[in-house]
């Protein structure tokens, strides 16, 4: 068991991880980890996250089963952020799309700019 | 210009932007943004962050020449995270890694283990 007392958390007792397909490269999330959910994930080989809206650990694809498998996690080079790279069981996006990223900036202000018109 | 109203700024008036390199997909760091900073971004065509150690508007390689022109901006599915794909002048990080994520988790919590031994 590694040590984790050298991460620098954020005043919530959190650190951003970037998720990243080991295979395609293609970035598909970011989320936030506690102490307790990069435990789990170290200990289970799964991503396992804080959910900032629900207030609870999140066991990412535990009801819809598009789990990430672990392969690395890398902290950078002030220790305030992670990259972990996984082997993704499905799309890792609520909204079915492989990745979170699945809009540019252009697109997504055109599309709220309509929205609000 | 781009409406950015939509974007979901956090308490402090920031987003987190992923800098991912276009060509090697590689992630290669992560930083902040506000509005000002991502507005620059836009008309300049390359990276421009906001500093929260030294909270000034921060042009990535303005000093060092590692400069980072932007090809795409992606928005994620609750508008509060970025990524950016560039094409670097140079390496990410202030180390002179190519990456800010040099270091497994593993790596780090051995190293800093040993440090405080």
């Amino acid at each position: 068991m590694t040590s984790l007392a050298s991460i620098k958390w954020d005043d919530q007792g959190l650190i951003p991880a970037i998720v990243q397909d080991a295979s395609t490269r293609q970035v598909l999330m970011m989320a936030y980890m506690n102490a307790e959910s990069l435990r789990q994930t170290l200990e289970l080989g799964e991503t396992v996250f804080w959910s900032r809206s629900r207030s609870e650990i999140w066991h990412k694809g535990a009801t819809s089963g598009n789990t990430q498998k672990v392969r690395d996690i890398y902290v950078d080079c002030d220790a305030d952020t992670l990259l972990i790279t996984v082997d993704p069981a499905g799309p890792a996006c609520h909204t079915g799309e492989v990745s979170c990223f699945y809009r540019t900036i252009s697109e997504f202000t055109a599309h709220t700019e309509d929205t609000h018109a």
